[in-house]
């Protein structure tokens, strides 16, 4: 393999680019960190600083306690509708709030509760663990109509186990709950097919949609999605653990009941009544005071998505992710590398992930010595995220040349087999 | 009533001011501005300003992901640990997550679910509404066994109803939760008279520490106090919606389930296993990834404090609040002015109610022309707030000449009657 022309190819694509110019609307302090890890943390937005201080110093600092009518109270909704257009959603549909695990939460037994007369969750063992955990922890509060969990297992580990989930529903499944892009995988479920199949059966369905949001098209309305949840720190670069989102179609909002029912999804909230009486609309789903501060440097991230527009941003994901796959083919396939995602780009999020009995070892030395940050997903997943408001065709194949330079100089041998906590 | 002596007093008080110095610790960009709603939303430290410019442009710009393993996850029980010393507590009984609602919810949901046999939660009608809605929504999911609300009325509004209280706990009780210092009038519950009298009755106390943490003698460990929520956004000065605070008392902690089973709780997260298996100590009760920033941001107004001692600040406290209320029984009374706090100290946190007939048009006028910044609570609170770190004893007499000016001249009469939603 030459590797010359492909440095130049490399370049061609980036010149070619019409979304290359976003590129410098990001932080970039390192120019060579080759960052593949925003499916994890987005980068750092420049306008976020600006806007993140003018929150700090004239807006708490100076306007203090009046900042809430003058803007801080109407977050949670105006941002969400803003996220709303990256999902195919009405503004009114979507609100930002807490954590995707308490979102989750709430969602899934709000829906649960609708239907007392259900006792299934369907999932599947793709799904983020977390994402699991929240639903052990509902069912074993929803005690007046026990509920169990049914996790349909994927027949390779990358592709969603879509005809097992399909033929598990039934009359008594209440809800069929999965990440639509998965987080090791990279693989992305048909919303509207698995949709459409959860509502013959009569069952509810909720999108976790952190790895699609700002990556992949999504159209929450068109596939009659009844509810999702989603972070907004990983392609939305919202910022490290930044608010997520929720959303609830518009006829659900009125018949579902949140259990944490706090002071901010309260109707007139300072008029202080004794007795909970939501709001008629989305904001009966917030809970406790929002923490501005995060919640204000989401907004920047979601501006640049929409200046980019979807198509333009999921165009240039596919390019990338395909053309990391063909080198994989060509360069590191050789080198024992195996592919752990699915090859067509219609089932596939914005990250690629890569597999090798050295996995771990390779990844500790792409990190120490090779300025390449991408993640490890256990057990030998390197995933390689594609965030095409900044990566450039240039980092992805620097990356795989240096993977491959890894491997065939066996550059791993040096570090340990022993894993550490990783993010 | 000659007012210029009273000026060069309360500038002689402040000279006297041990604390003195904290004020130009805090960004104080309006001289003129009188803001006594610290015990809504603390100033800004100077240092926060700086510390989340390091968080924004090193950390999340700079460092990216790798920040999680350099700090960012442990920040919850770091700052939390720190927060333990401002409350009796140790450093692993105190971890900051989620909102102060989000927390009571697991938290008395946990409480509930460790004691089936007991169906009784028991509170006042001074509690902040938020915690009785949250109560509600824990007793609408806890369905296994079903729990009820029993709200104690207080004789007068601004008083605890203490014997009432400790007269309705038998048995049945599981759990008392009490605003320790209550929102409107600021009367503060003694906390170890209260928790002793629930131990006898075999049931918990869980205290919602919001108006207490950074402001008065809190001794969690020494009450042998069993749970407690708080907010950061108050006295300790976190920023706006600052992530909340939950203590566990260390013999609880493995005894409690975490409703809200998210990941941040899992030992081993990042082994990704299905099947939730939760952390030992007190990490088993954070669910989803905090917001960093406004995380971090909470860091240098818990130091403040901590450098300046809580016995200080209880101190200047009670003699600014103990000042305020001289100056209202000589200047405001004689206007009409009435006393919705506690006389007594003792039983008092940091914020001084005044209330009025013409309440609302007053705090209005006070705003709009008065360059005063209290809060109104309904129906007739004029909330006036010390925060002993930056208020001055000359704001708290100009303060009470501004009011009075409102009502011997009038001018609230210009004003509306009509309320509108204020924070």
């Amino acid at each position: 393999m030459t590797f010359s022309p492909e440095v130049t190819y490399a370049r061609q694509l980036d010149r070619q680019d019409t979304l290359a110019d976003f590129r410098s609307r990001f932080m970039i302090d390192d120019p060579d960190l080759i960052y593949l890890d925003g499916n994890s943390l987005g980068r750092l937005p420049l306008a976020t600083g600006r806007h993140l201080q003018t929150a700090v110093d004239e807006e708490w600092g100076g306007r203090l306690i009046r900042s809430w009518n003058e803007g801080w109270f109407t977050l949670p909704e105006r941002i969400g509708g803003k996220i709303a257009r990256l999902l195919g959603a009405q503004p009114d549909e979507v609100v930002v709030a807490d954590s995707t695990s308490v979102n989750l939460f709430k969602l899934a037994l709000a829906a649960l509760q609708a239907q007392p007369h259900r006792h299934k969750i369907i999932t599947d063992d793709l799904n983020f663990p977390s994402d699991l955990y929240i639903l052990q922890g509902v069912c074993g509060v929803n005690g007046r109509s026990p509920t169990h969990i049914q996790i349909i297992p994927s027949p390779d580990g990358i592709h969603g186990p879509v005809d097992a989930i399909i033929e598990a529903m039934d009359n008594d499944t209440a809800l069929v709950t999965l990440s639509h892009t998965v987080f090791k995988s990279g693989y992305r479920y048909d919303m509207a097919a698995i949709t459409a199949a959860a509502h013959r059966a009569g069952a509810m369905v909720l999108w976790d949609l952190s790895h699609s949001a700002g990556s992949v098209p999504v159209d929450l309305n068109s596939a009659n999605a009844d509810l999702a949840v989603g972070c907004t720190y990983k392609y939305l670069n919202g910022g490290p653990g930044a608010p997520a989102f929720l959303y609830i179609r518009r006829d659900w909002q009125k018949k579902l009941t949140n259990p944490l029912s706090g002071w901010m999804g309260q109707r007139n909230l300072f008029d202080f009544d004794l007795d909970y009486a939501p709001e008629v609309g989305i904001r009966r789903f917030l809970t406790g005071t929002p923490p501005v501060l995060s919640l204000a440097a989401i907004e920047p991230g979601v501006d640049l998505l929409l200046e980019a527009g979807m198509d333009a941003v999921h165009t240039k994901s596919v390019r990338q992710t395909e053309y990391l796959r063909r080198l994989w083919q060509a360069v590191l396939a050789p080198q024992g590398f195996y592919l752990n995602s699915p090859r067509d780009p219609e089932q596939r999020g914005s990250h690629i992930s890569l597999g090798h009995e050295e996995g771990w070892r390779i990844n500790q030395a792409l990190i120490q010595e090779m300025q390449v940050l991408p993640d490890f997903r256990q057990p030998d997943n390197i995933r390689l995220g594609i965030a095409p408001l900044y990566t450039t065709y240039e980092e992805v194949w620097t990356a795989v040349s240096r993977l491959h330079t890894i491997t065939s100089q066996r550059l791993y041998e040096k570090y340990s087999h022993t894993r550490q906590t990783v993010t």
